[in-house]
C-alpha cells in the first residue's frame, strides 16, 4: 500500500509508467527497502534491479523471484507491483528469522514489463534471456520520442552491462488477472504454464447491395459471414477447455444500415497450453473461414500474424507451489497463466513456477484492481515455502 | 439518353439532385417534350409536374404514370429517369397514332424522390397522398441551409395549391435495382407491392475481460451474442421466401484485438410482402435476441424504430401488366418491390402497378447503373398496353 501511493491516481489505481520519475522513485524505494533486508541491490543496463542475499554455498546459482513496478497508465496496485513485494517480504522474513539458505535468494524487478510507454511487454525480461536485443530495446522511443536509453540515464541507471549468470529457479507471484480462482472460491492457482497463441487479421470480402431489393440467396454478406465465424470459434474454444477463441476487433463496411456489407475486417486470437492441440484448433478455424466464405460467396484473406508456442512450466516448481499450497491448507487449482508474464520469459532458460492469488471480478488493468489482503499473504506464504523447499531440494 | 446529359458525371452517371439548376434544367426539358406531344404541364405546390393529355371523357378522373427526375449524388441515368421517359414515350405513341383514350392520361414527374439533398425521400408523392404535409416539406433544409421553399423558387416553381382530384390509378416503370429479373434472365417484373418493414437498433452489453484470462464459459462476450443473432437472422429470412432479413451496421466496443467486447451495437431489418408473416418473424427474432443474449449473459436493448406495412399493388393493375407481358411474348415473374418507390405512396390512395424491367448485375444508386435498351423498350411497351387495357376497362 505504501508503493502504491507512488503514482497513486484519485480513483484508486496506480499510474506509474516505466522508467518515468514515479517509476524511479518506486525503484528507489524498493532497493532502501531490500537494503534494509540485508541485501545487495545491482542492476543491469536495461535497468532490471536484483536484490542479493547471499546463500551459504556461493558455488550454486541464486534462486529468484521477481515481477515488475511499471504500471499501465491507469493500472492498478497489484499487478507487477504484488510479485515484487511478495519476494521483499519473503527477504524479510528469512532476515527476521535469521534463516540461512543454501542458494543465494534473489528478487528482481523487471523493467517495463506492461509495455504501456515502451513497446515491447516484457521489455526488461526479454533482454535478459536474449530474445530481445539490449540495442533494440535502448533505442526504443515513447510517443515524446523519449529513448529508453535516455528514460534510464534520467532515473539514474548507470550500469552498461547485462547479467550472463542464470539462477536455478525462477518464482513469480502475481494476481491473476482472470475470473477463475474467484468464480472457483479457491485461494491459490498453481500455475502450469503459459499458453500459446495465434493471433489471425481476417477480412471477408462481398458484395455491396440494396438490403430490400437483394434475395437472400442472391447476397453475398459479408458480416453474415463474419458471423458464422465468430460463432464457430466459440463453439471449437469450448469444445476444448482450457481453450480461448476471441474476436475482439471488426470493422463492418460500408457500415450503413440499409446496405449489405460488402467487407469486414475482423481480428481473432486462439489461445491454449497444449501446442498439438492448438495447431489442430488452428486447421479446423481456417476450415471454418473457408466454409463461410464458400456459403455466402466470400473472398477470404487469413493473415496468422502471431504464432506463439506455448510454455510449460517446470514440473517440479509446479510441484513444490502444489505442495506448499497443501502443507498450508489453502484450497488450490491448477490454472494457466492466460496473460504474458515476465515468468513466461523466464521459462524458457531456467525452470519456473508462478503462483496466483484471487483478484476481485477477475478486473486488471483497471484503477478498479483489488486482491484480499489474506489471499495476498497466503500467494507469500506459497512463494516463501516454495522458494525454500527448492533451496533444499538442490543444496 | 439526352436527359442523362444533364447532371452527367465523368463515370457515365447523373448527379441532378432535387431541386438544383439541373433538376431545373431536366424538368424544363420534360415540359418541353410533353408540349411537343400535345400535352398541357401543370405544377403543384411541391413542384409535382403533371403533363396531361386529354380524353373523350371529362367525366372520368386520369390514368397517371410517372417516376421521378432528380437522382442520387452519385446516381445512374435510370433510376427515376427511366419511368418519366416512359411515360412520355406512351404520350408520344398514343400522339403519334392519333389514339384516343376514354380517360385523360397523365405523366407526373414527383419532386425528390431521392431524399439526397431533402429528407425524406419520396417527398412530392407522400406530400400529394396527404402522408407528409406541405409546409413541413417547404421548411425542409439542405445541408447549406437552403430551404425546399426557396429552392422551389429559385427554379421558378410559383404554385402555391396541392392538387385535390384522384386519378383513376397509377402505373410506374422502373429498373429493378435488385439481381433477381437477371439472375432469372426475365424482362418484366410484375410487381405485386412494396414490402413491409422493420428496423431495429440493438445494444448487447456484457462485460469487457482479457481475452487469454477469461476462460469461455466466464464470458460475457457482447460480439459472440451479436453473432448468433445475425446468423439467426439469416436462418429465419431464408426460412421464409421472399423475406429479407439484413444487419448492415454494427459498432463494437472496446473494438481492441485481445480484450472480449462488452458492448455491441448493431441495426437490423427485416422486410417481408405480408404483414402476418412479417408480425410473426418479429417474434421469433425478438426471441433469438433474447436467447443470444441469455447464453452469453448479455443485456439486450432492442429498439424498433420503424414498422412499414406492406403495400399490395392493386390487383387488376397487377393483372393487366402479367397480360401485357404475355401478349408481348416477353418473360415475365412476378416481383416485390424491396426498396421505397412513389408508386408505393400512391398504392395507398389510388389502384397501382409497377413494371420493373432488369438492370445490370442489380447495381443502382451507382453510377454504373445500366439497363439493356431492349428491355427497356419492353418496359414501356408493357407500361403502354397495360394503361390502355386500364382504360378500356374502366370506360
Amino acid at each position: 500500500m505504501e508503493l502504491a501511493q507512488i503514482g497513486a491516481t484519485p480513483a484508486g489505481g496506480v499510474n506509474r509508467q516505466a522508467l518515468t520519475a514515479l517509476d524511479g522513485t518506486a525503484r528507489d524505494r524498493f532497493t532502501q527497502w531490500c537494503e534494509a533486508a540485508g541485501c545487495t541491490v545491482r542492476t543491469d543496463a536495461i535497468g532490471n534491479l536484483f536484490a542479493h542475499r547471499p546463500g551459504r554455498n556461493p558455488a550454486l546459482p541464486a534462486i529468484m523471484m521477481g515481477s515488475h513496478l511499471d504500471s499501465q497508465p491507469t493500472g492498478g496496485k497489484f499487478d507487477g507491483a504484488y510479485g515484487v513485494m511478495a519476494g521483499l517480504e519473503v527477504l524479510r522474513t528469512l532476515q527476521d528469522h535469521a534463516v540461512m539458505t543454501e542458494h543465494a535468494i534473489e528478487v528482481t524487478a523487471w523493467t517495463n514489463e506492461e509495455g504501456a510507454r515502451f513497446a515491447p511487454s516484457m521489455m526488461g525480461s526479454l533482454v535478459y534471456t536474449g530474445e530481445l536485443a539490449l540495442e533494440t530495446a535502448l533505442q526504443t522511443q515513447d510517443v515524446d520520442g523519449i529513448t529508453v536509453a535516455s528514460a534510464l540515464a534520467d532515473i539514474g541507471v548507470e550500469s552498461t552491462s547485462l547479467e550472463t549468470d542464470r539462477p536455478a529457479a525462477y518464482f513469480e507471484a502475481h494476481i491473476e488477472q482472470g475470473p477463475v480462482l474467484e468464480a472457483q472460491d479457491t485461494t491459490i492457482g498453481v500455475v502450469s504454464g503459459g499458453q500459446g497463441q495465434y493471433w489471425y487479421q481476417i477480412t471477408l470480402s462481398g458484395r455491396a447491395s440494396h438490403a430490400g431489393t437483394t434475395p437472400m440467396a442472391l447476397r453475398q454478406d459479408a458480416l453474415a459471414g463474419a458471423a458464422e465465424v465468430i460463432t464457430a470459434l466459440q463453439r471449437l474454444a469450448r469444445a476444448r477447455a482450457p481453450a480461448c477463441g476471441t474476436v475482439g476487433r471488426m470493422l463492418v463496411s460500408p457500415n450503413s444500415p440499409n446496405v449489405i456489407p460488402d467487407s469486414v475486417f475482423f481480428t481473432a486470437e486462439i489461445r491454449h497450453p497444449d501446442d498439438a492441440t492448438r495447431t489442430a484448433m488452428d486447421a479446423e478455424f481456417r476450415q471454418t473461414v473457408d466454409k463461410a466464405a464458400k456459403a455466402h460467396g466470400l473472398i477470404a484473406d487469413v493473415r496468422q500474424v502471431l504464432d506463439q508456442p506455448a510454455s510449460p512450466f517446470d514440473s517440479q516448481c509446479i510441484h513444490l507451489i502444489r505442495q506448499a499450497a497443501m502443507d498450508n491448507h489453502f484450497s488450490h487449482m491448477d490454472i494457466i497463466s492466460g496473460a504474458a508474464h515476465d515468468a513466461v520469459a523466464m521459462s524458457r532458460i531456467v525452470p519456473t513456477g508462478m503462483v496466483f492469488v484471487p483478484c476481485k471480478d477477475g478486473i486488471s488493468h483497471n484503477e478498479a484492481e483489488y486482491a484480499k489482503p489474506a489471499d495476498l499473504a497466503a500467494g507469500c506464504q506459497v512463494l516463501h515455502d516454495a522458494v525454500l523447499a527448492y533451496d533444499r531440494a538442490h543444496a
